[in-house]
């Protein structure tokens, strides 16, 4: 893989195309052997494509096609495979027909965007301006792809996929997503599972804003072996870890807990402070959301804790904002507002400003508001305000995936 | 630079330590010209680490450090030097203090964290258990830190930095960051600027969720003739882009709405329902937000923007939610109950389910509510779920931006 850009080389921007095609060209039996990253040169990405060229049979570019004076990725092929740069004619009607569709005329700049290597093929682009190249460069396929995340992605699985070389081994990836407990306590509970590095299944782990996930790779001559190798894997961790267990692949904590929401037929509202709005993000990020979730409150400033979730002023006086009691009246408040069958409340503080002797940056209360009653819990977060922030909101979750058990 | 990880390799995880480090680098003058992710395996860490050291003077590696049976980082580190792994007793008691201030006892996996190559320097991880290392292979300077993003930043800036060799060239970096044109249209407006790739002064582009960024590299004798390169091109940049300017560097669209509301002595609230709390969460990721930012209302179930927003259910019923009087009425409700100067309602079809003929999913109405009235704006906005939301966010945002300006 080869990601242009000197936004990526200098730092500026994070490259989320390259994980995403590892992904997917694992999922096609193909094990990426390296990543490089190049600036916006044309000598750069030629060197680039020859030098990985010689040891790997696919070899996908992204970035560097767009309308502008320091796109050179199709420059840096055509210099690759000697040949000039031709216009492709179906390429530029196409982009003309996408600037007519929005009521716009092409810029001059485009047509550049419509400029294959002689003896390449063009792959259209259906969200974007800047067309995509397939070509042969020694014995190794190597396909352009804009930078552009979206277009990226629909490209790949509309024009590159189906000219993939085909794969005699079918690997499986499988994640379990844990929460709860941290990388070294996990892997002391899974012992020899995690040791199994040779053979067909590789076990490893990965840590990220609090969750510790497993990543089970198998492989096998057809697809059912390698699952069947996957799922026992699966099992045995399951077994050992238990609840910790939050969900698997795509799963996401808001999603699971919005699975086990619907499943039960109840509802959830949120009152956030610290985290501002997060935990309502997070979960109306799943598509389908509004069949449990009702909305929610971000109450910041004292007066809205009062007027729109009902906390009395005394609480807030007595115990201060950030305390167990104003904790559990907003998530009282929240849940009565919204007729809600849970509500979660959320109060702390992300810092770095706000902290006192008894209230250190990272304390964090977070009450849950059920039909049995209503139950607090006090976490002492560590790390950057966004990290407390993000931290604070998978907690408040997990609370309330762990009541709907 | 070089990343380690299975999960990096395989695309289960985005790399965002060497986009951080790359910035961080030139900020020292010193120019990343590669960057290489390999996998969690002692071998292809030893070639990695002796083919970039022929290449780089400075060869900084990320991640493998954890206590797992699949972090060999160090291991391959040792076996590119030709050294024995040998027991740091400093770095031994660190770990062991590390878990004792959290009431917890170390397990023995922790040990090899405190193991470094025979004739390499430890480095002290403030924030977790890894210890970094500080190396000479060949005539570069090797550093290892551990791949959690947070402990790296702290290591890199505490122990790596002071370590870096002295460059005798500055570089000033510089981002410019535009709001509400395409990047071939902002191309055209600053024509000759962009194609100034030669000498000193280097202007390229970048696209991010609707914001276009400009990235500005000069490079002096020193910082002043560095600044002066940057500031003349930022200048020129403002005069052609006016009120397409958003900021610069490390502004966001939320922390430049801050800065104009505290200048302004006034506050803002929200009423979200398709962005689910997420220009909340935009807007208190900003340090200090509570002084301007009053909260805010997810009215994600009509019951909720009846109830919390006072939006008439006659409204409701004969315009449906996604509707500008029903955005109007949000914003209205919301400057009210919260008695902000400003409010914005947001209400759309972020999708994929939910379209109808007249109302096609990326259809938003955002309302902003003021002192001196309501103005509603309708937005068509492409792309995924996720796409949607985010540039309703931004829109949202770039709205209240106009009126405060």
């Amino acid at each position: 893989m080869i990601s242009v850009g000197d936004e990526l080389v200098s730092g500026a921007t994070a490259d989320t195309n390259a994980p995403w095609l590892a992904e997917r060209l694992v999922s096609f039996g193909i094990a990426p052997v390296s990543h490089h990253t190049v600036a916006d040169d044309e000598q750069a990405v030629a060197s680039a494509i020859l030098s990985v060229c010689e040891r790997a049979d696919v070899v996908v570019v992204t970035g560097g096609l767009g309308p502008t004076a320091d796109d050179l990725t199709r420059q840096g092929l055509a210099r690759a495979m000697g040949a000039e740069l031709v216009l492709d004619d179906e390429c530029l009607a196409r982009i003309r027909e996408f600037f007519r569709r929005r009521g716009r005329t092409m810029a001059p700049a485009n047509r550049i965007q419509a400029m294959i290597p002689a003896g390449a093929q063009a792959l259209p682009n259906r969200l974007g301006t800047a067309a995509g190249v397939a070509a042969a460069v020694a014995d190794a396929r190597v396909f352009l792809m804009p930078g552009v995340p979206h277009e990226m992605r629909e490209m790949f699985n509309s024009e590159v996929a189906s000219r993939l070389p085909k794969s005699d081994a079918v690997i499986v990836r499988r994640l379990i997503h844990t929460y709860g407990m941290g990388e070294s306590d996990i892997a002391r509970k899974l012992g020899d599972l995690l040791r199994q590095r040779e053979g067909d299944v590789v076990v490893g782990t990965t840590v990220a804003a609090g969750v510790v996930s497993l990543r089970i790779v198998a492989r096998g001559r057809d697809g059912s072996s390698a699952k069947r190798q996957a799922d026992h894997v699966e099992a045995q961790v399951r077994e050992r870890l238990g609840a910790l267990v939050v969900g698997t692949d795509s799963d996401t904590m808001a999603s699971v807990v919005g699975r086990l929401l619907r499943e039960r037929g109840q509802t959830l509202a949120t009152a956030e402070s610290c985290t501002g709005g997060l935990v309502g993000q997070m979960i109306t990020a799943v598509s389908g959301a509004s069949s449990y979730y009702l909305g929610g409150v971000v109450s910041y400033a004292d007066q809205a804790k009062r007027e729109l979730l009902g906390v009395p002023r005394e609480l807030l006086d007595e115990h201060g904002a950030v305390s167990e009691r104003v904790a559990a009246a907003m998530a009282d408040g929240c849940r009565s507002r919204f007729a809600a069958d849970w509500a979660v409340g959320i109060t702390g503080i992300a810092g770095p400003t706000g902290a006192t002797d008894e209230k250190p940056v990272g304390l964090v209360w977070i009450a849950l508001s059920g039909p049995a009653g209503t139950q607090t819990h006090r976490h002492v977060l560590p790390g950057t305000r966004g990290h407390i922030r993000r931290r604070a909101a998978m907690a408040a979750l997990n609370h309330v995936r762990l009541a709907l058990m």
